[in-house]
């Protein structure tokens, strides 16, 4: 196996391919020689390149986990010198423009089939990786009509062996869900932290740990979160439209001290989130 | 020591009270039943009443723990009969109207001084309490002109003794900082909660680790946010208005593709949020 970029996702992944015997060696490329010394100082990489395109040979799994606006120039670099056969995946939070373009630039007897393994947090980077990241987790495999149902079936059995719930759908569905499961979720967060920043530095210690743990994922890198969101644009857009009705019916309700709409809304909000449990 | 309304607050004050020997005697009032047997089978009550008039009898302290629609009646009930000199706080997540009110309610000799200890959770009841639910955590004290400063002091030594940071501010300065750094975040966890509920149910295995710590404060009771909205009204609309600027900026900025822009905001949300930490 060959991992593309190994910060907390790649690491992890290598990690467990390697204790759950999932995997003979794993490989590595990555940009920072920094990062390749760590890497080869670890049990779980055999040997760390800075060319993709070497870091690629001898492999029959390619795991692309590079920020999302770097996965398809990287599918680009390696795909002429891809083992014939090989499968590539990634572990991308955005699905449709990724693997509608990677799946044809892998050529005909390999095939490219994206991935979303949800087990990412705020935290990033190889030093916060660990091989139970995955276990229990969800992951979404997003095949385009391209892949044969053996390469999908590959990718599937792959995550499952990382110990994680897979489900297969569409690269535009997927970006439909998590534009509301996720990069909404994390924009509220961000914009919540964004208008407390405005406010007296005073009023910092009197903050809660329910307010500490409804905005921990703005925590989150700022560049991975951007090309998220440039990747994921136009459902985030629709995302975001849903919610300021929400926030505009309830708006209304306070406005109006329609106290009894506002209590049933609150009533079904909590539903909802104690399903979640 | 009275305690009036034996909740997931009131029931931790007369633990946390009796265990740090801060008070002699804990005397309660419950409007169940079930719930007077329950705190006189507790070791950190003394005895329960199904009156509040006589709860309140031979305690120099009266703590009023009920949901905050109902404590200016709970206060102009005891005013009456209160010892001389006795001292009368709340719990309330609110205070202009509780404190304007509920200060005039008590005549001169003893006092009405509101208090806001951020210790709740989205539990409630008394199966929750613990006596160390107080430690570390903020508390607002919040006087009236009405009150004397021997009686400021002696609520914010009362919580103190409890373990708890305590701030001293008008109850007008305390809705409108609250408005921020609590109802705000929870109006907006539940209609995160609400938007995503209107959605596939197919989709709910799919929500990650990140999405529940963002959305646990929106299982908090309907009853008691409501009341609290209601309370707030003016300064929550405030936090709103600020809220939807932010959001409608944010989505210009996706929606014209400046993603320097997006990145900068995103970049000062975490800044806030880490700070927290």
């Amino acid at each position: 196996m060959t991992i593309l970029g190994p910060g907390l996702l790649g690491a992890s992944i290598g990690m467990a391919a390697r204790e759950y015997g999932v995997v003979k060696r794993v490989q590595v490329w990555a940009r920072r020689a920094e990062t390749r010394q760590a890497c080869e100082a670890s049990d779980w990489c055999s040997v760390a390149f800075d060319s993709p395109g070497v870091a690629v040979a001898g492999s029959d799994l390619v795991v692309v986990c590079t920020p999302v606006d770097r996965i398809t120039e990287m599918v680009r670099e390696i795909s002429p010198v891809l083992e014939k056969g090989s499968l590539v995946t990634d572990v991308g939070s955005t699905k449709s423009r990724i693997c509608r373009i990677s799946a044809r630039l892998v050529p005909g007897v390999s095939a490219f089939v994206g991935s979303h393994p949800m087990a990412g947090s705020e935290k990033s980077g190889m030093d916060h990786a660990r091989a139970d990241l995955f276990r229990g987790r969800a992951c979404l495999v997003t095949p385009t009509e391209e892949a044969s149902p053996e390469m999908v079936d590959r990718v599937v059995r792959f995550w499952r062996d990382l110990g994680m719930e897979v489900t297969s759908l569409t690269p535009e569905k997927h970006d439909e869900i998590v534009a509301h499961l996720s990069h909404l979720p994390h924009l509220l967060a961000s914009l919540l932290c964004l208008q407390l920043s405005r406010l007296p530095a005073t009023w910092r210690p009197l903050c809660g740990n329910g307010l500490r743990d409804a905005t921990r994922i703005a925590a989150g890198s700022p560049d991975i979160w951007r090309s998220i969101f440039e990747e994921n644009r136009e459902e985030l857009l629709r995302a975001i439209d849903g919610f300021e009705e929400e926030l505009a019916r309830m708006r209304s309700h306070l406005h109006n001290g329609e106290w009894m709409r506002v209590r049933q809304l609150l009533e079904k909000g909590k539903s909802y989130r104690e399903d979640l449990d």
